[in-house]
Parts: C-alpha cells; structure tokens; sequence
C-alpha cells in the first residue's frame, strides 16, 4: 500500500506573484474555497514580502483576515524577514514558511542579504514566530542550483538542514526554484535531507523549467518523500531569479501520483475549475499544464466520465 | 560509467505529420544536414503512408532520393501496410520501422486493419523487406495506453514482442502514442520486455502529453533501456489520435542526460537552430520543449558560455 501524499496549494502565492494581472482579495478567497472543496489541506495563501516589489501580495493581511474558518485546513504564508514575521503575527495566522536562499547571489537579490546574514535572521524570525504559537515550515530556495551561481554546494544544504533544524523548526522544505535540479540529484539529496530531518517532515517544492519537474517527483517519492508543493495550471515563477517559470502543475501531479498508486484526496477536475478562471483572465502561454493545454483537463471538467487513466 | 544513449530524432516525421504547414524537400533535407552535424545517428525522415491522408509525407521518396551519402548514419522510415514497404523498397532506404498498434480501435483509425489482420500483414511486410536487404524495427504504438480502450492488456504487448521477433526484425520499439503510460508502468514493462528481446535492441518512444514523459526516460532507464525516439523542439502526434501530441523534445531529453551523467554526443544548440527556424514558422503553442518555452534555448544559442547545468 502506497503511503498518502499530502500536496500544498501554491497558487495563490508561488502561481499568482509574477502575473502581470492583479487578482482582488474576493476572488482569492474564492479561489481558497475552491481548494478545500477540491480536498487540499495545505494552502499557501499569501506572502508578507515588499509590497513595492511584490504588488500582487500587499492584500496579504486581508486574505488573513478573510479566511475560511477550517479546523483541518492549513493555511501558510511565505516570509523573509522579521518585518514578514512581525506582519504575519499582526495579520493572526498560525503556520509560517521561513525561507532562506542556499545561493548568495539569490540571497541579495530575494532578500537583500547574504546567506550568512539570512541564517542569523532567521533564528531570530523562529524565534518570534514560536513565541507566538505560530507553527513554522523552515525552507530552502535554490536548494538544487542557481541560475546566477550554476551548482549549488550539497553540504551547504544539508548545513543549512541543520540549523533550521536547531531554530525549532516543525517541518523542513527544499525548493528547486530553478527548476535545474535533476532526477539522480533530487533521489541522492532527499535521502541525505531525510536522514538528517529523521522524524520532521521534509517537503519538496519543484518547478518544472526545465521539463525535469514531473520525473523529480518520482525520485524523491523513491526517496520516501510524502509532500510537495504544486500550483494549479502550472503556475508560478520567482520575481528574483531569471527565466523561473512554472511550478509543478497541482493537476498533473496529481495525476501522476494517482496513476502510480498514490493517495491524494484531491479532486483535480475541482482544481481544474480555479485554471480554468485564471485562463480567461490571462494569455495561454502563462498556463503550464499539460493536461489543460493539451485539452485533456476540458474533457475531464465537461465529461466527468471521460477515463485519461 | 553510464552507457551511452541512443537518440533517434523523429522530427521530420512524427514532428511534422500533423502540423498546419507543408515543409518543402529542401529544407527538410536541409535539416536532415543539421541533425547529422548535431551528432543524431539516427534520423527517421519520413513515412510510406497514404498521402490523402497524411500530406505532409507525400515527398517521402524524393527525400530518400536527396539524402545525404552518410556510412555512419541510419534514416528510417515507418510504414503501416505492404504497399508503404514496396514504395519504400523502391526508394531504396536501407532501414524501415515496421508498426502495429496494441489497440483495435487505433489499429482500425490508423491502419484500417484490425490487431490480428496487422499481425498477419506484418510478418509478411517484414519477409518482403528483409529479402530485399533491409533491416528492420518492429514498433508497437499505443503500448501503454489507448486515448479510445482506456488501458492497454500488458500480456498482449509481450505477446507482439515476441511475435515481431519471431518475424525476424532487428530491433524491438515501444510507443507510448498517447503519453498515458506512467513511471512505474514504463520500468515493470521495459524490464519485461528486454527480457523477452534478449540480444535484440529495445527502443522506447515517448510522448510529453500528460507531462510524464521525462519521468518516463528515468524509469525507463532505470529498466536498462539505451535507445529512445525524440523530436526537436517537442513537435509530433498522430492524426489518428484524439488529443496526441508533443513527443518528448530532443533538446530536453539530452539536457536531462546529460545532467544524469549519460553521453548522446548529440549538441542541443545545433539540433536547436531547427527548433528556433519552426518557431519563426509555426504558432508557438506547437513548440514543446520547455528549454525553447522557456527562453533558455535562446541563451544557450546566442550565449555558448551560458550554463544551465
């Protein structure tokens, strides 16, 4: 038996903060509604960076705010500084991802500080966010190579591993922002994370750039890796790094993992619909699903008889 | 020391059947010259199939006639019926893919012949073009899936790899036409199938349509599997085929194995330039390949020293 995978919705943050559309705090929380009928249990709803240069998260304290009560739904914002931190405790919610970046040259551009400085940060951002019973995902951007600095030191990563581990951290995340990560790569660096993890849950977010996405999931699955972040229709992209597109669509994935024998809960015609809505506002080519841009997803939505597997 | 791959480039056939445009003669015996200084060793030019149907095909044998002499190059083209074989001897291609399809109703939609009519037709296509000194490789499309049967019996398939071995081909190749095989499928059925192959050289051919043709190389790696068909720029799809689209891009494939650590000597950014002249040709909704969608292709064309490694 194949153990459940537990998927967490990025849409609303990774999928939507490089659009050059602007989506109203009404239809996200729409948009969140759709999500729990479809059966996630983890949504990243928002991020409390820069407004100046994220302008599609400043309505992040209203998203907060707004949010369906639900006792089994995790809701999670994205942050990088205490200031982040200091907002999202205001704003009341009550699980944080704390990122840092495994590249310097990243690290100054996402955050404008060095790694060294972000590790040091980052115990402090632990530290408030505990102290307000705000349980924490601690993440790791470029974890499988760079566009500016190319590979990524894997020691880094494991050290980096360690000292979120040592902050008090409930649950570690490696992201592939790159998309430049490999299958052999992906298997050989979750098991290492797993190991030193030992029982705190470790993530995985993945983008698929470089179409190495989808085979990256089946290597860290062979790694014994159980979550993954995803975005419906393949969204997503971060504003810092060049050419990142795309993460994982939540559509395909889920496909995939049901095909293979996994368990999701997820109803993908449901997370259809939320593409579906975002298709008519943009211009296809920002759509990275295979199964809607090769019109398969349609046929699921209209024909819910219709057998792709 | 991992092996070296394989690749066949199926651009100039399974790439162009089903696209809107007609490519003339010369420039796809242009092409042909920029997959051979690429480093492809194997290169499917065209098909013998009925030029009512497929018109974009209609000058397979004036391009056999204007290929270039090349000892260390195999062409190939694929032929569905007896009369595709006699055309093709009368061309006088040295190698011919040989096909039958693993579900009926495809069968009947793409050959006009039932599975145990084709099966019959085929040990005699393959008699036909052995005496006249050809060597052979026996396909099996839909082998992982019907987009019209739904699941494809794996017992029939290992029962048409034998019976295409008993006929006498030189080779053994499966398709997965419609893209709906999955990784742990893909690995259990190539394991099998090299199996019952033996000696003889078993050829995988992938389609991307549902986003799983990537972790398909892998798994089928993983299985022992050295040869796989591509198309520049991810073009490709059957017209019988609802929904058929996207063979796995050779620019992806062979970054991917590169990356894995296995040798192609293939050069993406020459196979590239054919990919970069189908663009200024084609809507760009055609082109597959995520290096091309996402603008690292331009960068490893116009920027030798670009790494994305």
């Amino acid at each position: 038996m194949l153990p459940n995978i537990l998927i967490e919705e990025q849409g609303l943050r990774d999928g939507l903060q490089t659009l050059p559309i602007t989506i109203d705090v009404e239809t996200k929380i729409e948009w969140v509604n759709m999500l729990i009928a479809a059966g996630l249990k983890r949504i990243q709803v928002t991020s409390f960076v820069n407004p100046k240069l994220v302008p599609q998260m400043s309505d992040a304290a209203e998203v907060i705010r707004l949010l369906p009560k639900k006792k089994d739904v995790v809701f999670s914002a994205l942050v990088l500084n205490i200031k982040g931190v200091e907002r999202a405790i205001e704003a009341g919610i009550k699980h944080l991802s704390i990122s840092i970046s495994a590249s310097n040259t990243h690290s100054l551009k996402n955050a404008n500080k060095t790694i060294e400085a972000s590790k040091e940060e980052f115990t402090r951002m632990v530290a408030l966010a505990l102290a307000n019973g705000i349980t924490i995902r601690g993440g790791i951007q470029c974890a499988f190579g760079c566009r500016y600095e190319g590979v990524v030191d894997e020691n880094l990563i494991y050290n980096l591993v360690q000292h979120h581990l040592e902050s008090g951290v409930q649950e570690i995340a490696l992201a592939d922002s790159t998309g430049m990560g490999n299958p052999y790569q992906v298997k050989r660096m979750m098991q290492k994370v797993k190991q030193i993890a030992n029982e705190t849950p470790v993530a995985l977010h993945l983008h698929n750039t470089e179409n190495k996405g989808y085979a990256n999931v089946v290597a860290a699955l062979d790694a014994g890796v159980t979550q993954f972040d995803t975005a419906f229709g393949g969204l997503g992209g971060c504003p810092f790094i060049k050419n990142a597109t795309g993460n994982i669509a939540t559509e395909d994935t889920v496909h995939l993992l049901h095909q293979l024998g996994y368990t999701t809960n997820i109803n993908i015609n449901e997370v259809s619909k939320i593409t579906l809505a975002m298709e008519a506002l943009l211009n296809k080519n920002n759509i990275n699903s295979q199964l809607h841009i090769q019109g398969l997803m349609y046929k699921l939505v209209n024909q819910s008889n219709i057998k792709i597997i």
